[in-house]
């Protein structure tokens, strides 16, 4: 672009957009409802520094990493007062790159196993979180094995501030009710977990089970998804607004649809495709989407959309940049700076 | 890292790989059955002017794009003998970014309608193709106003070269006699529209339908996915092997499965699932994949695996670089210098 862009029709596209208002609104609804340390936003949905400022001017200063790039980038930030790595890893040279920022920040790393354990105590990690299998056949320690886990920690002179545990596999279940009696169940199992671990933090949760919370024990909730939404998450009823979305360039009309140049290389794809507004998409390719409108004819070309991504974490993750909107107008941009590992 | 990787053990994941000989192999293999400028590898697949060079070394002189980053990226590198931009654009900026290199380098851009060429004219474009729809509903104008469009074109004052158009519909029929009879339909419709439009060129075509056009008219074959390839394409019967991988590292093990740090931010997620040979894969996350061995116990923490991805173009979009290797030796690192647009 030769000179800054004023609006959203100055945008090269495909660009992802961020609605400043809209996002302060969801970030200042979940402040309301889980406020201070009771929320730790989680950085892998968002991959920004600047919208980590928005979270921290509603009161939130703890954050949740899912790599130790956004680890690092976070403290570089001046972010760094209580950062959760709420992933394992035995790469020593990462952690070693986190443990020399313990002078200046809060890191705490989550380990499930003796091998993350010893990787973690080799670099020179200070405090960790025991990772406990609450249900979700990924990433955690058996609940009877978690105490055993800490032990061994704290032998090895370790601080253990507590556990935590993802529902990952109960984010989608659509009836509250029985989303809520299976998050309890979970939950019950980390709170066990918990006891025999100690520490003061019990974390678990995310956008799609921020509300179920009241009655488990847990201390803290990661959510992210929250701040930006996508149409997944638009499935479950939630105060929070749709805030991000790709804006394109219709480059191809025909009597029966048009193409925009938002692809599959600019849109997580793993929740399905798309969506556009009074349009019904057909299919995504590398850098095209075809779709044609509800009622009338197709747009023309030159037309911008703005795409509705199926699910954001990935989405964000493959932009360099997002333009902050204020209606159609651009007040700023900011750096997707927690990209890659 | 403290130090360069020398194996794939060292490299930290998810980490992209080439293996140098298959590619190499893969490369020589197309240019033994579509020789010189009878190929004009497509960069959307590879992205990766390393990667471009070798396909030069076997005497391919021509090139495919589809943003406007790949054409600036290929020209500067020196690889811009000639270029098309085998999609439409109406981005003054980068138009004419692209149009700013022509005493240096070729450049031809894909036109389908009025919008499109007013727009490459006033960018200062000198030489356009005419993409052709043949059946996929995505960009290119009906055959039978092909001509008229390569009218207007050479009223502006512009060169048209030829006619492209992709039956990319068609990639994925298994049964090669039905994808034949349908390649060479679709191609009795570009032929016709050339015979309007005129100029040299008659560009189609893609890995998945690279040996059908003996007989089709078609001047030049637009395939890039050959060099790398992937699950979906591996499911035909192709003489290319799997070259490319993203290595991960075990992070987690239980009982029944493990978990690898490769994770749908680091996979093209349209086409499904990746594959771990040996094992079965049960999910992916972020920043995870969850699987299990066919036979015995689950991997321990640390053991590096290789995931192949189910679509390899937005796969290698999603790394900085690739790590070139022979065997488990890393030999060089390529960077995906092409990426975003």
């Amino acid at each position: 672009m030769g000179s800054s862009p004023n609006t959203i029709r100055d945008l090269q596209s495909p660009a992802l957009v961020f609605d400043l208002d809209l996002l302060r609104g969801n970030v200042q609804k979940m402040a309301g409802l889980i406020p201070g340390t009771r929320l730790r936003p989680h950085m892998k949905a968002t991959k920004c520094t600047s919208l980590a400022r928005e979270q921290v001017r509603v009161g939130h200063t703890s954050f949740t990493c899912a790599t130790p790039r956004e680890m690092v980038g976070m403290a570089h930030a001046g972010l760094g007062q209580d950062l959760l790595l709420a992933n394992e890893t035995v790469d020593h040279d990462r952690l070693a790159s986190m443990a020399a920022l313990q002078d200046s920040a809060m890191i705490t790393v989550a380990i499930d196993s003796e091998e993350t354990l010893r990787a973690a105590h080799k670099a020179g990690i200070q405090h960790v979180l025991i990772d406990v299998n609450v249900g979700l056949p990924r990433c955690g320690i058996e609940p009877q094995h978690a105490g055993s886990l800490a032990d061994k920690a704290r032998a090895l002179g370790l601080l253990v501030r507590g556990v935590m545990g993802y529902e990952g596999h109960l984010m989608m279940v659509t009836t509250e009710s029985e989303k809520l009696e299976k998050v309890e169940a979970c939950m019950a199992l980390l709170r066990d977990a918990a006891r025999d671990v100690g520490g003061d933090i019990i974390s678990a949760g995310g956008t799609g089970t921020y509300n179920m919370h009241a009655n488990t024990g847990v201390t803290e909730i990661q959510a992210g998804s929250y701040s930006l939404m996508d149409t997944q998450y638009a499935q479950l009823s939630s105060p929070f607004n749709q805030a991000a979305w790709v804006v394109g360039t219709v480059i191809s009309s025909s009597s029966k649809w048009a193409v925009i140049d938002v692809g599959l290389k600019s849109l997580g794809m793993d929740h399905g495709n798309p969506t556009i507004d009074g349009h019904a998409v057909w299919f995504c390719s590398d850098e095209h989407t075809t779709f044609s409108p509800i009622e009338g004819e197709p747009p023309k070309v030159g037309t911008r959309l703005r795409v509705t991504p199926a699910h954001i974490d990935p989405t964000v993750a493959m932009h360099d940049a997002a333009w902050i909107t204020s209606g159609d107008a651009i007040v700023e941009r900011w750096e997707i700076d927690l990209r890659s590992w």
